[in-house]
């Protein structure tokens, strides 16, 4: 785990007087912001460690980076799951393949993150709020910015953390910094247990089902909700302050159920592409697929049947050694295929390539999940025209477009196959969820959509959580707990989602009632709504946060008359 | 358990021909009803065991009476606690001493209960809903009468099972069974875990700290929504039945805590004598005894200043062994008072049969927690007219007063003060959650109640439940999970508490919103309003139920337009 230790990028140390909130320790030089003019003196906190955790407390765990045993146990694990395209189906993770944490290869720095200075902190919380056995605690990480907040009761927009290291979603969040000075707003953002410093169990965290007990959507709410009111208590001036809950993805989830179930603690909450419908058979598990399909349809003639045709293509091959190594070479890859099931684990990995492609089809260059041209699928699409060329052309075609996406900055030696596996502690999380409580049936027939055809196989699942975690996933507790379609009762939250977002397959996308708005974007891909502004945004993400910002101001007016 | 076995008051067997819910064994003969004329056919299971639990699955644990061996030591745990007064303020049961579970001696039956026929049937359940490490599963208990209910989505009358045996709630919410007819109502009661026959590990829930682990609110809700969930899949013409939650006492608490945490599940709420707000700093932990102390101040002239100055009396007597001897005998207790230890559990007693006799001080002759005649408290006070009486006529009249109570049959050979101990699993199971979540703060000072002064004392709370369960009460968990005052954003929810009942010290009696409303009720006791109706009913809580039932029609009427 990266933000446990030094990242070497010439650290160098600030001090901060202000000991109520902490004390930064800021790594790497000042960047400039993009949108909004720089406070004077501002320095941002990449990825680095700022502040420490308290002191161990007598039944307190520190956080610390997972035991490297315990992670090559766990990619061995997953090597040698039997159904290699399976895992694709069952268990994608919502940020993609590429998963929460940036690759060793990917942790360049973006000089064009718009963040200002923060501070770190870690508050004690239960390790089990829901039962009084275990009454040890852990830290929890959260990061503070409150250079724009107006102290007397000024709002807080507060981050519901993620499947990641905290910092990264703070650095990917550039949209609650462009607002922050607009709504006096202080910035928080909270760590969700299990995920970059917040280790219940430290390096025990992953061991086995007992320490991973503790790894649920309800224990995550709860921590963000004693935080918050830990936050109003202890920061002058924050007691009446209006909270609004800020996530996009399953942090979008989360922020939609922290207001749900929590509305005593947030006002409200802006849910972006957060797929709060992609459970039980609330909607289709194929509308996934489709929708990047006709992402790549869209974006070049040719593009997604070459895509479609490549799977038969690799079939064929795979069937013989020399094809295997042909692929192997073609694809550059770094490990060479050597049976059948290689060959799933390099169409599982295309599969997926062509997932996050979908969710990061940005308008502009960006670095989300890698580093990419502005247009990721026109770009790869251009390697994509002629789905009728002979397997092999065809392939190399294919490498060359994921090559796009893997080596934009063509610094990678080789392509990695085994990568949605090897990247980090939060892909080890969101396995463990996905094979709890985040079941999302997900399937493919390959007629709406461009992959090979599989059906959604709950037993495949649970069969597989239960070789992995001894743990079987509860495929109805989701909606049983926050309520499925039935939410019209609730207020206060804005679900956004965009149109080239396959996550918005099980978005709301609809108006529920005056109060919880859909905004949708149509020119939009994963929350492009929570990326910060950017000249080339299309008008509709800049309608939707105008939108987004316009109820924002609604709730907090609403809260300070209520006190 | 008494329900766990067959009760031997001659059990008739009735076969119902209603497979889909159930099969029901009623106990006893068909009774009258009082308010309503009995439905034909009709017959009450008066606490009797009806239906059977499933036969046991994998890995789930059959229901089944507490270990008589276990009950024993956990009676001389409770005997041997060092401040037996202590124990009062820190761990009053909410529905008295006399626990949620009536005593052998108290074992008769009214004939006068309201109840109809009724199914008794079961639900697997996970033992923990919010971890899936424990996924066994145990066999929650609950009560359907669906004789009045209209089959196309009529409504659910959905009584959300406190700290006991759920027949015994099921007998005494009248109310339920009165407006039944009126509103088309399936009623459904459902028992809260580790009380009655609902035990998650049978004999063993009780055993410690890791077994006790599952008992908390959370845990009931979740029982309840997927209880609820189930119903509506189940049975025909449920699909969409508004369901509304009813409860009293803690009961209460849960049926307004289900509103607000699973407002899709139930449509709204009627949580009668529910203190919600007896946490944390949110009542004057004070004002509890001071309303029992006005209850008696009102029933007599002199009664207050007789059981105030009976502190001293029974302090000074009980410095000497004849003192204690002569207490002894005055009090006709089974076990004489051996010491200063003794004398404390004494007035320990005394003190929860004057708060008992507040909750229960009815209009009519009632058999609640015990039988009693109409006004209890005038009858009691008719004993203690006279507060300067000396000390031994002053304590042989608190003597006749406590006697009306214990023993109003005059069938008790003796009296025994260590009854809040002995009577029930119940009771355990209160005291686990008083020592866990449910930290109410309570106080005497002796000026303005009629009790021996006592500050709140948090950490001696801690540190006897330590010594008891192996588990320390987090105090402030419950305000941050339910909200504190704070809960103006949720709706359809009817508080309504009895203005001669001391938990309504810590009840919502003031309107919040125009759905989250409060009903007072002068005359009233304890939950007043959900006993069956009665001709010596006071206006006020006729009048109660009238508002009650027409809110819940608005809620019914309204959630019929909505799908």
């Amino acid at each position: 785990m990266e933000a446990a230790s030094a990242n070497g990028e010439g650290a160098r140390e600030l001090t901060s007087d202000r000991q109520p909130i902490g004390r930064c320790r800021c790594l790497g030089p000042a960047p400039p912001r993009v949108g909004l003019a720089p406070p004077p003196g501002s320095r941002r906190c990449p990825r680095g460690r700022a502040g420490q955790p308290r002191a161990g407390e007598p039944g307190s765990y520190k956080a610390a980076g997972p035991a490297p045993l315990l992670l090559l146990l766990l990619l061995l694990l997953l090597l040698l799951l039997p159904a290699a395209m399976l895992r694709l189906l069952l268990l994608l993770p919502l940020l993609g393949a590429a998963g929460a944490l940036p690759s060793p290869l990917r942790r360049r720095r973006s000089a064009s993150l718009p963040v200002g200075p923060y501070l770190t902190r870690y508050l004690s919380q239960q390790i089990d709020h829901f039962g009084f056995d275990e009454n040890r605690t852990f830290q929890q990480r959260y990061l503070v910015a409150d250079q724009n907040w107006k102290k007397d009761n000024g709002p807080i927009l507060f981050y519901t953390g993620n499947e990641g290291d905290i910092t990264w979603f703070c650095n990917n969040t550039g949209f609650m910094w462009d607002v922050a000075e607009e709504l006096n707003a202080m910035l928080v953002f909270a760590e969700h247990r299990y995920y970059g410093e917040s280790l219940p169990f430290g390096n025990e965290s992953f061991s086995d089902s007992k320490h991973l007990n503790y790894l649920t959507s309800e224990q995550a709410l709860a921590d963000f909700a004693v935080l918050v009111e830990y936050l109003k208590m202890t920061i002058a001036g924050a007691r009446h302050s209006p909270v609004i809950a800020i996530g996009g993805s399953y942090g979008g989830m989360l922020a939609a159920w922290f207001r749900m179930k929590y509305p005593h603690v947030v006002v409200g909450a802006l849910a972006a592409s957060a797929p709060i419908w992609q459970f039980g058979d609330l909607v289709p598990c194929g509308t996934f697929f489709s929708i990047v399909t006709n992402d790549f349809k869209k974006s070049g003639a040719g593009c997604s049947e070459s895509i479609r045709n490549s799977w038969d293509a690799i079939n064929h091959l795979s069937s013989t050694d020399a094809g295997l190594q042909w692929l192997s070479n073609t694809f550059h890859l770094c490990s060479p295929l050597k049976n059948l099931q290689d060959a799933a684990v390099l169409k599982n990995w295309l599969s997926e390539t062509w997932v996050n492609l979908a969710m990061v089809n940005y308008p502009y260059k960006a670095d989300f999940l890698q580093p990419l041209p502005a247009w990721p699928i026109q770009e790869v699409c251009k390697f994509l025209k002629d789905p009728s060329l002979s397997e092999k052309l065809l392939l190399q075609n294919v490498f060359q477009a994921v090559n796009l996406y893997y080596n934009y900055t063509g610094e990678a030696p080789c392509l990695d196959v085994s990568q949605t596996a090897t990247k980090s502690l939060g892909e080890m999380g969101w396995y463990y969820q996905a094979c709890t409580e985040m079941v999302m049936p997900l399937c493919t027939d390959g007629v709406h959509d461009m992959f090979e055809p599989q059906k959604w196989d709950f037993d495949a699942l649970s069969e597989e959580c239960y070789r992995m975690w001894g743990v079987r996933p509860r495929l109805s507790w989701i909606l049983s707990m926050y309520g499925g379609k039935n939410i019209s009762s609730h207020s206060n939250i804005i679900f956004s989602n965009g149109g080239l977002d396959p996550w918005s397959a099980g978005g709301v996308t609809q108006n529920i009632t005056n109060s919880l708005v859909a905004v949708v974007i149509p020119d939009g891909a994963h929350h492009l709504d929570l990326r910060s502004r950017n000249p080339l945004d299309p008008k509709s993400v800049q309608q939707a946060r105008a939108l987004e910002i316009g109820l924002m101001k609604q709730w907090i007016e609403k809260a300070r008359h209520s006190h």
